[in-house]
């Protein structure tokens, strides 16, 4: 028996909202450690890891881990019935084909099920090494949803550059070439609104913008963003959701030769 | 010749966007007791009936009955032409082939006429007899609205089943189930937010969705919608106009047969 | 070397969106008396003339005349790039192939600078005489946008009638017909929701509606618009830019037979 309830159930609706269009079919591992998930996007490039920690949650029962396989498409569907400020409770037998979605209104006038079925899916879990980054850059999450979004309007791959000063952003392209700069900045009041780097050693990686722009769409559940990078690795782009867990998105660089030919 | 005179011009806007897509032409008929339509929708399924009676107008005059055709779609693209604000005077000669809509802005600076032509429509008057419902459930619009959005994607066909508690709208799929339950509650200080069931017997019925999520349009019209049922009777779902009249639109339910196939 | 600064960088995008769909590539001229450009539309039926003043810029600078050929769509990607409240620099060399954006943020946290190639472009100037129109109307660009709007929806052509009373707009169509008037006004307490008529000699002039709406994308640009017109002569449709310019559509008036088969 699986049972989960989340006050803020708002918050289940945008993590769906945030992968959806990324991954089609998944399997959430129901843990007592939480509610989990880590898939492979549709076209296997970036891998996604979302973590909702049962202590996150209002209450949260797993008698023993199951794994339900799920069309996020249909899941998000059924989500997008709860309202924002609705108690959103999720429930499944541990042998059962279904899993239940149940949302109460605030004043409880309305009460809501929507029962999902269940599907087998293939999924091996990867593990992912614990890494030290030679660079973390975290910065205001709308400010690097619009960078992408805008520099996907001039190129295909952004080259992203850490130094101790700041990070810069730069694309090339048929109509001409875009460099967006920002400082890092720690004076400002409100921490969410800081860009703030550490910095073991300056790196300069390039990534395809096209994911960049899918992982921003988690802008919704979080002030900020974390980018984790490393020479030769794949930077994780990172959204902390609130006291309940994160996600992150993980997608390699593009090597030189790649870059050149996007150049040429 | 007929004229009638609304300062709360908005009004009329509103009720021709929410027929506008269920019936294609129909003709108006301007009475002493009122302007009003009935009419089939185009797949010959549902019926909408509008009332404005003549003394919720500002100025009203009927020398004798005209009926006027009208391509409902053309004459809501003259109305989009009026501002919210605008006092909508509509004129007609008795034999003419032409109605004319003045539009007036509140301050008088700006006036509008627009000359609409007439078309011959065949068309019957069918007799609506008056009814006591089993069941009559009054809730706020907007919710309506939204259950019926939410439900349609699931499923194509609705369970509405009342008892005196609440009701609950039910629907089934290929992605699963959902059942949605409103309870009675008349504690909420708004009248308009209240959820009131009036029951002589429990009534249980099922209607297509698409039709319903039609007539919801009606929903800027009115806080509250009313749904009056009977077995083996249409549902009628009315959106009252303030004081100047009423839209009703009836949909007869589907029988067993075609429950079971839907959900086959 | 040209090099133009604009605190309020916003406007440089509102008056590239004003005019890009009208017209695709242009030469923009740089001189010391400020930034222009003057072309036709792509089906070369109306001319558009943009002014910047050099005194309206923040700082200006242009050594010798240079004209640059930007693709406007490419320039206005660019320039979407902007944040609103960004101060935006132009750069150019004097025989260089690309002109440089700069955006600075008002916090100066983040800075871009995007890099657009010109094209060569072959153009004329038109020399635009200095004409005494019989009637010049200036009235809310908000109400002009929306006339022209309301009346596509009606009719193709519209005749525009001026008076020393008002001035009224009129249409024809399949559906019907339209008749708009607004009422010379100026005891309104703010100027920009008046409407004033300088009148020599009353017209009425015809003119395709297709065409003042693409002018009407001026719109967010000024609070008023200013139609000047005289007969047999094109109509000047003008958006003052603040202090700094103005952007000028010229269309010429449908002549009568053109209107006779539009509403045969």
């Amino acid at each position: 028996m699986f049972e989960a309830r989340l006050v803020q159930g708002g918050l289940l609706k945008k993590v769906l909202d945030s992968i959806k269009d990324l991954v089609t079919d998944a399997n959430f591992d129901c843990s007592p450690n939480g509610f989990s998930l880590q898939a492979m996007d549709s076209s296997h490039v970036s891998l996604v890891a979302l973590l909702l920690r049962s202590d996150g949650f209002d209450h949260y029962r797993a008698d023993r881990p199951i794994s339900m396989g799920m069309n996020l498409n249909n899941m998000a569907k059924m989500l997008k019935c709860a309202g924002n400020d609705d108690i959103i409770t999720m429930k499944a037998e541990d042998a059962g084909d279904t899993v239940t979605f149940m949302f109460e209104s605030p004043n409880q006038e309305r009460i809501s099920d929507f029962e999902l079925k269940l599907m087998d899916i293939d999924s091996e879990q990867l593990g992912i090494p614990d890494t030290d980054y030679a660079a973390t850059v975290k910065m205001p999450a709308s400010e690097f949803q619009r960078i992408c979004k805008d520099l996907a309007s001039i190129g295909d791959t952004v080259l992203i550059s850490v130094t101790k000063d700041g990070v810069k952003f730069s694309t090339t392209g048929d109509i001409g070439s875009a460099n967006i700069t920002c400082r890092q900045n720690t004076s400002v009041d409100k921490p969410e609104e800081q860009t703030t780097i550490e910095l073991n050693e300056p790196v300069c990686l390039s990534f395809a913008l096209r994911y960049l722009n899918s992982f921003a769409k988690a802008t919704p559940l979080s002030h900020t963003v974390t980018l984790s990078m490393s020479k030769e690795l794949p930077v994780v782009v990172e959204y902390r959701i609130g006291d309940l867990g994160h996600i992150r998105f993980y997608l390699a660089p593009k090597i030189e030769d790649e870059e050149m030919e996007d150049e040429a």
